[in-house]
């Protein structure tokens, strides 16, 4: 992998000041560009200790316009990162639309050294590869332009290196005892670092792997690199949106359909049931800090099918210190201008904490599906993506339980026309509502599909009846519980 | 203070039972009338141990629209928080308008326990109820509705209240060691306690003094409070914007006039000057961390002056992993739902980090104030909440260095065609450009009452004469080596 970077290539001095004006000014033009267009450049700066990541960082944003580059130097996790899934510190990063955000220390930091340090096993390796495939390749889909970079020294030249270093006071403190320790690795290190390499190296993202010992020419080599991907970039005309796909169609007979609509509760056995599993759902909700862990609950269903109500009985279990009700709508500009899924990450509960999520990331392949708000390739993507999504979280500590709320379209009705006649302003019946409704054949299709192929074992759904609101809300509770139980 | 709070009220369960209906409906119809009026609402509830906030706090967001609302229990600040001036975990979590965001754990928490342990000086007890002070007065002038609650209990209450408590395993956990010690220095507590609450007790934003003994009494009343607070603000007109006021008029002779403009470097000089202040920069910013130190750094100036150059010049000096440029201009639609200094204080560097502003919190007495994009009540104010804020951070242990770069008003001139004839999109001249242009001589007097009002030991700004860009640039270095060789 690395023998093209082991030339001996050097740039000298008058070389580089002669290419070094217009290089500044097209990066500069480049990034002005950049401002206006519609994506965002995530760079990574990776390499071995000793090739000059720093200088190399510190160069390039010298060259640029540092009002738009946001530098993240990323070491061990603050204890706020620690408590929630690995990718939770990248995903807070990513920059916003038109500005370049620079990773020394990324997602390949761990995975690599780690493996090098015969730390991480080899399943977990893979494991981690597939997990930065996946988070690039949703990255490449959301418009980003990842630009990869290399930069590969020797382990004589590293030696050497750190050598040079710690002759001067001024910088031997930047060769620390882990550093020397690596040097030791430095074979197994670049064994773990070409196959993360070579795993990772697509057509749409490759990696530049860059000769790192001649400054000059590592230099030079690196913003070129950069300027080439964004240029390259700027050009490629927008591909026109795809024409949208006709509606879904449901099968005649499907997990909703099958669902027995009649179930029911006594008002006297709801009320039995709600207290004692409130009760006990409160005790153990109370342990999940000690455990370490955390809940996400996602609420989803049609329109008036009593997701409010249920989450209602859920919190009134709950210490309010430990839980947020996050209610997803229309983003905010912050939120539009980096990758779907940010809006989600970014509301992940930490250790202890609980997050009910009152609609959710799957608002992409239902509503943006039908009402066409992303095209047809983004909600197809969506269902690889938001099951890597949860798998992460679950992975981590985090436990994912989904709930399908469901009535008959008669019902559905009963409560539009209950809800109009109250009245009050907090459950005003909107056009959407009635448009929505007019769709539901299109909407349970695209329900099913949804289930179908995002219900894992990891993170299953759970359909529940809604027809009778007593019994709708109890299996919520009666679920949680159950994973409480189960789970902790 | 807490005399009228021992009288041992108290509900019967029917009472509660024949108000609780209404109530609630009439939280849900104040949280929905909420959603849509221009304001926030930060609740504080504060109280003894053992006094039931947390039993209070539930059952209020039980009856509210959890989805609306966003409690926080605030314990020992995390490492991110820490690292950060006090108050920057309260702004980081302020709630957007329309909602309503529940403290508990707020500003008071630290100084009344510390000063009722005799942790806390008397003075720095003054010090800390001035700032809250100074917090609450901010949050009122931006529209936040603040309701401060205060749960009371007697000692012998309190007592009782630990026993019953421990006598369930269910609740024997909720005491703690540090309770019972609390409960020794209940004298004190309720000392520091009541010192702090009439020093804070407003007109507008009134201490609410809750007898907690009885839980019914306690949370109906804690609802009605928040209702009946709710209420009048949404009843209240909305005051009419004040005319604007003219624009300023400098003093013939002044600050800005008496700056010598002729101050100049030649090429030699300068280069030599930039590289040998840059090489000491360096040296010195890598300190700031094992100091436990950052630095905030301020540009402003006339359009033109120089201060993209400035800031290159020292970034140029720094490790790109520990600064960055914010540059300030239109905010988010986030940042506009909060108040004012939302948008600096999520930009705060932690230690060891540096953050150049690129313009400022000074938009607000300069371009907002002179455009009428604020009232004129809120310029007048942004002065004093501005001294304060950088009060804070100085206090914390961030440097605030502020410079005000200015050129005569046809080296402006210049720059502008220049710039035009250049033609990169980066320099691009606009139409607001030439009109702040034809309001020079405002933006120069309004500059000067700023620097007047603004300018602190703690805090000073730094006059740069930037006619010459070498001088100009050199200044700003010598003064940021100034500070590191005698600020660390």
């Amino acid at each position: 992998m690395f023998e093209a970077a082991q030339l001996g290539r050097k740039v000298d001095r008058k070389t580089f000041a002669a290419r070094e004006p217009e290089l500044r000014e097209a990066l500069l033009d480049a990034q002005a560009r950049l401002a206006e267009a519609g994506f965002s450049v995530v760079v990574v700066m990776a390499g071995a200790e000793g090739s000059g990541k720093g200088e190399a960082v510190n160069m390039l944003v010298n060259w640029l316009d540092a009002r738009r580059v946001e530098t993240h130097a990323l070491g061990s996790p603050s204890e706020e990162e620690r408590e929630r899934a690995e990718y939770f510190r990248f995903w807070r990063l990513l920059p916003g639309k038109g500005r370049i955000g620079i990773f020394f220390g990324s997602w390949y930091t761990r995975p690599i050294s780690q493996h090098s340090l015969g730390e991480l096993s080899e399943a977990g390796m893979e494991d981690s590869l597939r997990r930065i495939a996946e988070f690039e390749q949703m990255l490449e889909a959301e418009g980003v332009l990842l630009v990869k970079l290399w930069l590969h020294i020797t382990k004589k030249q590293q030696k050497k290196r750190f050598n040079q270093l710690e002759r001067s006071p001024d910088t031997a403190w930047r060769v620390t005892r882990t550093d020397w320790r690596y040097h030791k690795t430095y074979e197994q290190f670049v064994n773990s670092a070409s196959r993360a390499l070579r795993r990772t190296d697509t057509g749409q993202s490759p990696w530049h792997i860059i000769e790192a010992w001649d400054a000059r020419y590592c230099h030079l080599t690196v913003a070129e690199t950069l300027l080439e991907a964004v240029e390259r970039r700027l050009s490629t005309p927008v591909p026109p949106k795809e024409p949208a796909l006709p509606p879904p169609v449901a099968l005649p007979v499907n997990v909703l359909s099958e669902l027995d609509l009649g179930l029911k509760l006594k008002r006297q056995e709801y009320r039995k049931a709600v207290k004692e599993h409130q009760l006990r759902i409160g005790r153990k909700a109370r342990k999940l800090k000690d455990r370490r862990r955390s809940m996400v609950l996602v609420f989803e269903g049609t329109d008036a099918a009593g997701k409010g109500g249920a989450i209602r009985r859920l919190t009134q279990a709950l210490d309010a210190r430990y839980y947020k009700v996050v209610q997803i709508a229309a983003p905010s500009d912050e939120e539009l201008a980096r990758p779907y899924l940010w809006r989600f990450w970014r509301n992940l509960p930490r250790w202890g904490h609980i997050a009910i999520f009152d609609r959710s990331w799957y608002g992409r392949v239902l509503v943006e599906r039908l009402e066409g708000y992303c095209s047809s390739r983004d909600w197809q993507r969506a269902y690889g993506e938001i099951n890597a999504f949860e798998e992460q979280l679950v992975l981590s500590g985090t436990a994912v339980l989904k709930f399908w709320l469901t009535t008959s379209k008669d019902e559905q009705l009963r409560r539009f026309q209950d809800r109009e006649t109250l009245g009050f302003k907090r459950y005003k019946i909107t056009g959407e509502d009635w448009r929505n409704r007019e769709k539901w054949d299109a909407y349970q299709a695209a329900a099913c599909e949804m289930i179908e192929r995002t219900s894992s074992e990891l993170a299953p759904w759970t359909l529940v009846e809604a027809e009778d609101k007593y019994f709708a809300r109890v299996k919520v509770l009666q679920t949680v519980e159950h994973w409480l139980n189960a789970g902790l």
